[in-house]
């Protein structure tokens, strides 16, 4: 596939510089060919703007007069995934339904969506229309999954529980598994059943080999657009909100309420039971307990400010051997001035 | 299905007070209905016996007489699992062994099992009665799952491995990948093969994408009773204890010891070689090496008594940038006595 | 299997002592029988020479003299290593290529290959000889796999992608799921297609539950010799330097270069971005960020020297309550010195 660079910029609704080339790809500016569309956002790599051979580069105002031919943005990359999305190529190789895969008599499948052979789909599940399930996908009993869902290969996605729209889920993600909740009892831990619920809402992706787990009684919930990345742990009746961001390897214990919007760094631990108001920004390993005021932003373990992380981690801890030797010289001479002192007065 | 109050009361050999009504399920007090019963233990949550629609309340004591109708038990949790349990409906759709799975002839199937299709059960491999493989699911050659195990879906248990009774593997969870075990050598790092095993006693729970690795030589195991939550890493040769609880995200290295009773918080990580005595309590975050005697409490990085930690941690490096200066503030006022003191002196 | 121990000692190219014994396999010290070989590297364990009931023990030239029966060796690991490769029977019970399997009628696969049921390959794949797929492998569209490479039960490597030779992906891991790249919108998180791909080099292994995201335009790349452990989240465009090993649940941020020989210690953090030297080693649960100049040791979050963490916050850290005690004590004393001083002065 290619397009005319003025097509694209009709496309896109932005203003165009330079000749009328013929784009076929999107690259990096130091791999993009002439008849391929690069992008400049971070400064820092402005000098490949002198030495890239790409035939236009999408960007904003002011590095747009220095390239032969710009596409010029004010939202490099929402534009660039917009121009992306023309190019890319879904994942897969097959349509349709496969005679390999296991679908219950009592399942729905829409018409247009795709099962991949070893998927599985269990009694009274809903699958929405132009979904794809690949190989080793399990869907099951009573779940709905709903339009243009993509899950990709070997995920896993329990019973009862309820996808949106738009929802994709990257190999091996695995949505409602029992939550971790036991009785102490004189014999041991005994476990209480893990009858709720997982509700995701629409526009929701969720990482490689992440988990959330089924609520014990109610619904662990991740609200509509909000992004997570892989290899992370949600608990048993965590409601995440609207639109957050949670970077790879991030736990969440159970019960705790996120806002919208939110940002937890890779890392980040938040205790069972926490309240993290909207907007709030938690940074990479940081431990979080108890309750996050709206709009903050916090590092460290426990989690402090971050402007306070930045000093007291950052830059008093590495010093505090040398500090300790001041404290042991102030009292060293301190004792010795009390002596003189004392001597003096005597 | 539905239950009376009275006959529930005596099932699990508790008193009852109220009406006695009938019970068709179990919820949160904010959402049960007057046919269903719930239940309080946090203190902090007693304000909702005053607006629960719930038709019984499981409690204690005292709490018992603020609300219409109320189980009374010393246990609540306990007597919680137990209810939950008689409602539950347990995950799945199918029984018996489906022609869709491939088992080798030489393996052996109980006919009270339940295999799925797409499950893989290997040669000379054994399944106990009643358990559950869903699909997915990878028994390789000669392992021994046990009786009663519930191995969800895409649970890998490689070559060799033994399982006991009543073992639950959540979605996703690896079972006997090769340790982490490499000679240095002039071309490189050389693996060394990993030719021990894994044990998993009776009445273990291991979490969805939880990976414990095999043995070098001899053998990685799980005591009974041990419940191992999401995303937790398990080096080869360690040794977990009995009845402990292995929160999300923890790493345990290899040749670790744990002993009973253990508390291992959520991202705690545990360097190679470590001994961790019985009832040990291992704080979220918190990184472990050396040796903790039993009944320690510890948390921070490297970890330290967990009251330690609180004031160190918690209250003191926060306030290290002010304390600097305080700091600097002494050493000038001293030196500045210093000359008056000196000139006084003179 | 059994051989010979001057049959042993020859294909080594090693020395032995004592009697010719007949060896039938490979364990511990306190585990191996007469017809077994043991080995000792650690000193701490060289009592167990006195009680060993070993054949024959794996040792250098000192430890040699204390047992009946030795072979010398001047790097144990590696000759271990080559010995339990001689006891070690692969994981498997099947080879050759299983009706059972999907295999794309325009993918490759080697007549050498061993394909399990329930893997599937997909459209113009190629699998390299003496390559194993196992069951509920999953190999996208495009993908060549190189030759001697295991893939473990449910490893899945998306479209697009290249493995060299002698390749190990154990069970669960996912290589080429999608990078965490989005734009920001008025509209929320516009995901950013992400279209790049994932080289993995020759004699890599990667652990069980791993994740290593495609590029968004170009390459994540992991370059010869490298070992990565469980459950490890490597970002998108990243790339890996060679014979580096990476630990447990450590998490890699997009776009990190990461040098050769480094190593990454249990559930370490690197920034997006960062660059890390040759020959660099990160301590366990260590947060990485900006660049790190080859061969430096660190440890902490954020990073410093290790050396200066172990007495920061190994020694200073827990000694804060008492040392904030001490500096109140010295302003107090100090103030009430200038009291002294200043009447004295009157």
């Amino acid at each position: 596939m290619s397009i005319k660079l003025s097509a694209l910029a009709e496309e896109l609704g932005l203003e165009y510089t330079g000749a009328d080339i013929e784009i076929s790809g999107v690259n990096t500016l130091d791999k993009a060919g002439p008849d391929e569309i690069s992008f400049l956002v971070n400064p820092k790599y402005q000098q490949q703007l002198e030495t890239t051979k790409a035939g236009c580069v999408l960007t904003s105002g002011p590095y747009a007069e220095r390239v032969r031919s710009a596409l010029v943005s004010t939202n490099v990359y929402m534009d660039l995934a917009k121009i992306i999305n023309l190019f890319a190529k879904p994942q897969g190789c097959l349509t349709g339904v496969s005679e390999l895969a296991f679908i219950h008599p009592d399942a729905s499948v829409d018409g247009t969506a795709t099962v991949y052979p070893f998927a599985f789909i269990g009694e009274g599940a809903e699958i929405g229309s132009n979904t794809v399930l690949f190989p080793g996908v399990y869907v099951g009993e009573g779940t709905r999954v709903g339009a243009n869902c993509i899950l990709y290969p070997n995920v896993v996605v329990m019973g009862g529980l309820s996808l949106g729209d738009n929802v994709i889920l990257q190999p091996g993600a695995v949505l409602g598994g029992d939550g971790f909740g036991f009785a102490q009892t004189p014999a041991g831990h005994m476990k209480i059943p893990q009858i709720g619920t997982v509700a995701v809402e629409d526009d929701v992706e969720i990482g490689a080999n992440s988990a959330i787990d089924r609520a014990a009684l109610d619904t662990t919930r991740i609200k509509r657009g909000t992004k997570i990345d892989n290899l992370v742990q949600i608990g048993h009746n965590v409601e995440i909100g609207e639109h957050c961001l949670i970077v790879g390897l991030v736990g969440i214990g159970g019960s705790t309420v996120v806002g919208n919007g939110v940002i937890l760094a890779g890392q980040a631990g938040v205790a069972d039971n926490t309240r993290i108001g909207d907007g709030v920004i938690v940074g990479g390993q940081c431990g979080v307990s108890g309750k996050l005021e709206p709009g903050v932003k916090v590092s460290g373990t426990p989690a402090m400010p971050y402007a306070t992380f930045l000093k007291a981690a950052g830059v008093c801890v590495p010093k505090l051997p040398d500090m300790f030797k001041r404290l042991k010289k102030l009292e060293m001479e301190l004792e010795s001035m009390k002596k003189a002192v004392g001597e003096d007065n005597e």
